[in-house]
């Protein structure tokens, strides 16, 4: 992946910038020992790294301003991070860039049950969100399977969804106002604990805008009632085009479970090497989870599987007590570290219409083919959000870049049919020369006049989302 | 409320225009004969009005497009204008403008169950939306009142809502994307038939943008199956006050019904007056509705009951069929006729945080009293989107003004509360001098420099949602 030479200007203003930052926010919060700021030169897509010129790690919004403050006025770049858990190099440095994180901004601010709000620093994890307010019978919906790991802010970047999304929506439906710090250290407020906001929706812009325009160091979330039960099934099928036919007629049907996940056979294969989940030995297996009481789940359950009869399921099993429910799961939540033990994989993230799922699995699989690559498929399938995972061999000379290629065509595919290149992992690093099959140069020129508002320097983020020859003049302004 | 003067320029040039236009869309979608344009000359908020220069109605977007580039290149402002039916005067045009409506935009384009969307041309109106669905048993959410007049070109510039959106979203939650004409005339398209958008999320900072943008043609919908029933409960209390901290308390307690609708005394006499529906004599009333199998039903209206009897209700009237849930209905349905029989009325459209309603109710009370106008309160409880109703008499020297007084007391209530200037009505003329309560200086040069991207000629749907005074040097482009 082609990446712009660092500025050797810059570089040299490596110790009067490490001052000025330990002036303004404490010796603690800024690494810039070389052993020290390795630790952060690459994110959850470890095949690109670069370590950054300097790691900084603030404690509180004013903090984050100050940061901003003194890069925009030394003119480095920031590369904002959360928890480091891209999967598409969102937070990878560049050699002359300061790296902003948010580990250390993990406080609970408010937490308003009257109206359903939760309001954080954005260095908490997803998980952690939920954690706060179970006790009182309260969730946050978004749910990456990430959410151990995954901060708030990364999320809010990326506009991550997860497996619970289909019912819930992702993290745009989820959020209601940030504090958000602009590349010159200005601290604003957008939108709030209320419905909608007059003016332009620039909450909506900001959401999923992978740091490209300012830091979001707080956030007001909505919080949601937990159902009263849940409960999977799963159905196995002998090919994995009647397994996407059958997601397409359940979601035609007018049904909204909260999840509809799909693995296929390479997938299956290693999660039960992996887990011993009992999953049955299939070409394709669909987990569908229901909520409500018991009645709504038993009502929904019957027509999921009246539907799934229609296409000669293998194996339909209902799920009738918590623990079996737990082991139709397991299977699911271990398949990324199971597909990891089969090798080194690159997990791919493209969207498209549901209706397209049996024609797109059909491609991909001939695809695979000609690369002579695996595939194993592994996602969302009810949003149509496709987490294809290529496996290859990282000490193969060459390997990774017919990995990559794959990746490529897949995901040409999934804009060919009228979807998009990322559902939720954000374009990044890893798809940015991807942007042109999806948009024109005239689409990407209104993008970029809209960072231009926001980030006129184009200090923040860089080399990410926008192909280097489209936004080659603009960072020549650094 | 204040308007640039017209451009005596652009005024002189009408010949020429029109003859253009004809020459482009042909003569039957160019009115501009005086006594015609004068259909246009405001919308729903009929205290403004101003004809024309000239009205046109094309048919396609092609059609838009052409009208779009002779105006840009003339110097020529546009004013869109859906089905007319804005109540903060969205629509309403200058003396130097172009109208351009879509009346003429109506057909469906596409039905797509699989992937449950609709795409259609945006004069259709919301109700027809639904009425194209409806035989398969699928619906399109957002339901503003006034859905069967209004078009979903209206309901994308102000991102409406309606009762039933508690628990499905507003327009921006059920918009997949949109084919757009910018104001030099040409025609993109924004998102479409896959969740999310890489790169920025431009569709959500067009979802009410007020026709500040662009022409938005052609939208494709998000559609839903229709419930298996619904049915709403009735519950009337002694004050204002203890109906608000009852809605709060349902909030609260993780309930979502679809509708929380709230009438206070004056709109329950008009509406029994008018429509004779049975409500009983109280201060305040509730309408809430829950939807889903009929178990569901029960068991939610059993709990919404028990939170009520918390808070000593004058009555608890259940529906137990439909005839009965038509009834509990038609005096919401018809509040907004009754109150128009009452005298002139002007219908504000805030929004608070849910748990502020109790306060909120109470201070409009004393606002009201202070100003000696009448206060009627319809409105959705459930998502804090307020719609107090001024009364007050046109015809009586100086008793607009005090009005709009009040009314902007009011919307700076809701501000001040934590909510919003307008929850679905959009900012308009009517709220355009109070963004400089909700807004600093800084974010409303932050919402233009966004308009700048798209329309850099401030040639747009002028002198609307910016201040005249912050957007002076911007509009002096023209």
């Amino acid at each position: 992946m082609e990446m712009p030479i660092p500025n050797a200007a810059i570089v040299s203003r490596k110790p009067a910038l490490v001052a000025k930052l330990r002036a303004a926010i404490g010796a603690q919060g800024v690494i810039d020992a070389p052993e020290e700021v390795k630790a952060y030169e690459c994110d959850a897509l470890a095949a690109y790294r670069c370590p950054p010129l300097v790691a900084v790690l603030p404690s509180s919004t004013q903090e984050v301003a100050q940061v901003l403050r003194i890069c925009h006025e030394m003119g480095v770049p920031v590369v904002p991070r959360g928890a480091g858990t891209s999967l598409a190099g969102g937070s990878l440095p560049t050699a002359d860039s300061v790296i902003l994180g948010v580990a250390r901004m993990r406080d609970v601010l408010e937490v308003d049950y009257p109206n359903r709000t939760i309001k954080v620093q954005t260095g908490i994890t997803n998980l952690a969100v939920t954690g706060e307010v179970e006790g009182d019978g309260f969730f946050y919906a978004p749910d990456p399977s990430s959410q151990l790991a995954c901060a708030i802010a990364g999320n809010i970047a990326m506009n991550s969804g997860g497996a619970h999304c289909l019912k819930y929506g992702v993290t745009t439906n989820n959020l209601l106002g940030v504090t958000m710090v602009l590349p010159d250290g200005e601290i604003v407020e957008i939108g709030g604990a209320h419905m909608d906001a007059s003016g332009l929706d620039l909450l909506g812009v900001i959401c999923g805008s992978e740091g490209q325009l300012g830091l979001v160091t707080e956030a007001t979330l909505r919080i949601l009632p937990k159902p009263e039960g849940a409960r999977p099934v799963l159905i196995g099928f002998d090919s994995n085009e009647v397994a996407g036919t059958c997601v397409s007629d359940i979601i035609k049907s007018g049904l909204i479970p909260v999840a509809i996940e799909f693995m296929d056979r390479p997938c299956i294969r290693a999660t039960e090497d992996f887990a011993k989940a009992g999953y049955p030995d299939c070409e394709a297996l669909l987990i569908i989870e229901v909520e409500g009481s018991e009645a709504e789940i038993d009502d929904q359950l019957a027509r999921i599987v009246k539907i799934a009869k229609q296409h000669n399921p293998v194996e339909i099993r209902e799920s009738t007590s918590a623990e079996e429910s737990a082991r139709i799961w397991l299977g699911r939540k271990s398949a990324f570290g199971a597909m990891g033990q089969l090798g080194d994989y690159m997990c791919l993230d493209g969207t498209i219409p549901v209706g397209e799922l049996p024609y797109v699995l059909k491609r991909i699989a001939a695809l695979a083919s000609e690369y002579g690559l695996r595939v194993g498929n592994v996602f969302h399938a009810g949003d149509g959000n496709m987490h294809p995972l290529i496996l290859y061999n990282a000490n193969k000379e060459g390997d990774l870049e017919k990995c990559e290629a794959l990746g490529a065509d897949i995901l040409r595919l999934c804009v060919d049919v009228g979807g998009c290149l990322t559902g939720e992992h954000g374009v990044g690093i890893e798809k940015r020369d991807l942007m042109t099959h999806q948009y024109t140069l005239d689409d990407l020129e209104a993008q970029m006049n809209v960072k231009d508002v926001f980030d006129p320097a184009w200090i923040l983020n860089p080399a990410k989302v926008f192909p280097l020859a489209t936004s080659a003049s603009r960072r020549g302004q650094l």
